[in-house]
C-alpha cells in the first residue's frame, strides 16, 4: 500500500489522516511542533463522526526535520499564509513524490501550484467542502459531511491520477470526487467565503444571523452584488449562499473562529484575492476593501492584546 | 432670576443643570422616569469636574406630567430619537416660553427646529463640545472641557438673545459662545462624528486605536475621503480629526458606549444624515452605507440579546 504524507496537523490534516488511515494507507502527519508529533505518535488520531469515535494509528514527524521525500502522495494541508515556507522547504528536499495535493482555502495559492512541478509527477488541488473541527492536537470532529473536490493542475509524462485513493476515501465515508471544472468550483467557493466569512467575523455572529438580522442581510446582499460584478455570479449563486447560511445557521465561520482563537485569518486568500482580481480590471470594490482593512486591523488589534 | 428648564436627565442635561444652578438660575430637570425625578429632588445633582465635587439643589419633574410652560428658557437635552415625542408634547402645552435651545448631536433635528416657533420667541441650537459622563441618575462628570456653541435659528419680534445666560455659564466654568456660522460648525462636527463614531463602535476600540492601528487608520482615511466628497472638507479638517483622536485617545466614543450599554445609538442623526445628503445629490457612499447597516444591525442584534 502506498505511503501518504500530510503536511499540517490542523483540522483538515487530522481529518484526512484519519480517513486515509481507515482506508488502509500508511499515513505520516508532518507537524509544526515536536509536541504534536509526539502526541500523535503516542496516541494516534481520534476521529469523531456522528455518534462514532474511531482511533487510528498514525505516524508523525516534525516537518522541519524531514530531509527527503518519503511518501508517494503528499497532501499540503497548511494554511495559505504558511504555504510559502512549506514550499521552500519541499523544493529543497531530496528525491521526488508522485502526487502533491494543495488543500488550501481561498485562491491565493493558485500562483504557487507550479512551484513543485519539478518535484512531482502530478499536482492536484483539493477543494474541501467537508466541515472539520480540531478539538485537541490528536482529536478531530467531522462536523459537516460534504465532498472533497479534486482538480488536476499538472501532470507530466509519468503522471497518473491516483483514482484508487479517491475511491477508497469515498468508501470509508469521506466523499471525494474528481472535477474538470475545478477552477470554477474554486471561484464559486471563493464567492461564498468572501460573503459569509468577513461579515460573520466583523459582526461576531453565527452564519444564521446574516439571514435573521435584516440589516446584516442587506449588507450581505450589497457585498454579494459587489463581488458579482467581478465573478459574474447568478441568482442561483445568491440562493446558494442563503441556503448555506440556513444549513450552517448555528456555525461560527472559520474566520470568526480564527479571530476569536488568536490565529491569523484567511482574509488574504479570500477577500485579498477578490480585491486583486478587481484591481487588475481597474474596478474599485469599497465593501471588500473596508472588510479587508477591518479584518487585518482586528488581527493586529488582537496581537496587541486588544481583541474583545 | 429667570427659570430654566432642561428636558432630559442624561449626561448633557445633568451637566447643564449643575452649571446653570451654580450660575444662580432656578433649574428644573424634566426627566423620563418618576424614579430619576424623585432622586434629583431628594439628592440634588452632583457635578464632578477635575478634582472638585459640587452638589447643587435642582428641582425635577417627570416630563409627561407637565401641562404648561413654566420656564423662561428651555433646553431640549434629549437624544435625536426621542425628540419627536418631546416636541409633540411641547406643541400641545399651554402658554409660551421665551427661548428654546435644541441640544441634539448630529443634524437630523435641523428639520424639527421650526416646530416650536409658535411657542417660543427665540429658537437656538446648542452644539456641545464638552465631554460629559452620567455616573448615576444624579451624578455627572465633566470629562472634557470644551465649548458650548450657540446658534440662532429663529427670533420673532419679541425675540432677544439671552446673552447674560451664556455669560454666566462661561463664568462658572462652562464656556459658552454664540456663533453666526453655526450651520458650518455643526457640519464640521458631523464629519468628525461620522468618521470616529461608527468606526470605533464597529471595532469596539478607543479613539486612539484609529491612529495606532494602521489598517484602522487606512479605513478612517477612506471614510473621511468619502464624506469629504459631500461636505467639501479640507486637509485641515482631516488634521483636526487626527488631533481629536490624539486628545481623546483613551475615550470610548458615545456610539460605542451606547452599543455597549444597550442604548439606541445616534447613527441616524450622524451617518443617516450624511447618507440623506448624498442621496439628494445622487451620490452613493458605500463606506457610510456599510457602517450605517452594520450599526443598525448591531442595535438589532443587541435587542435580540446577541451583542457581545
Amino acid at each position: 500500500m502506498e505511503k501518504v504524507g500530510i503536511v499540517g496537523g490542523g483540522s483538515v490534516g487530522l481529518l484526512l489522516a484519519s480517513y486515509l488511515s481507515k482506508s488502509g494507507f500508511h499515513v505520516t502527519i508532518y507537524t509544526k511542533t515536536d509536541e504534536q508529533a509526539n502526541k500523535i505518535n503516542k496516541m494516534g488520531v481520534t476521529l469523531e463522526s456522528g455518534m462514532s469515535l474511531t482511533r487510528v494509528s498514525v505516524k508523525s514527524v516534525t516537518f522541519s526535520k524531514i530531509k527527503e521525500f518519503n511518501d508517494d502522495i503528499l497532501f499540503l494541508a497548511v494554511k495559505q499564509y504558511n504555504l510559502n515556507e512549506v514550499l521552500s522547504t519541499l523544493q529543497n528536499l531530496k528525491g521526488k513524490v508522485s502526487t502533491v495535493v494543495f488543500m488550501q482555502n481561498g485562491m491565493s495559492h493558485i500562483k504557487d501550484l507550479n512551484k513543485l512541478i519539478s518535484k512531482a509527477d502530478n499536482v492536484y488541488v483539493g477543494i474541501v467542502e467537508h466541515g472539520a473541527l480540531k478539538k485537541t492536537p490528536t482529536d478531530v470532529k467531522h462536523t459537516g459531511i460534504g465532498v472533497l473536490k479534486i482538480g488536476c493542475y499538472f501532470q507530466n509524462e509519468n503522471g497518473n491520477c491516483p483514482v484508487h485513493i479517491w475511491k477508497r476515501l469515498s468508501e470509508v465515508g469521506f466523499l471525494t470526487e474528481v472535477h474538470d471544472n475545478w477552477m470554477e468550483i474554486m471561484e464559486k467557493k471563493l464567492v461564498v467565503n468572501g460573503v459569509i466569512n468577513p461579515l460573520t467575523a466583523i459582526y461576531k455572529v453565527t452564519n444564521g444571523s446574516l439571514l435573521t438580522n435584516n440589516y446584516y442581510f442587506e449588507t450581505m446582499k450589497l457585498l454579494f452584488e459587489e463581488i458579482s460584478s467581478i465573478y459574474k455570479c447568478t441568482e442561483e449563486d445568491w440562493q446558494q449562499i442563503i441556503e448555506i447560511c440556513h444549513k450552517t445557521s448555528q456555525n461560527r465561520s472559520s474566520m470568526l473562529k480564527d479571530l476569536e482563537d488568536g490565529r491569523t485569518t484567511e482574509i488574504e486568500a479570500i477577500t485579498g484575492v477578490i480585491l486583486d482580481k478587481a484591481k487588475k480590471s481597474g474596478v474599485h470594490l469599497p465593501y471588500n476593501q473596508f472588510l479587508y482593512n477591518s479584518i487585518k486591523g482586528m488581527e493586529l488589534q488582537r496581537e496587541e492584546g486588544g481583541y474583545e
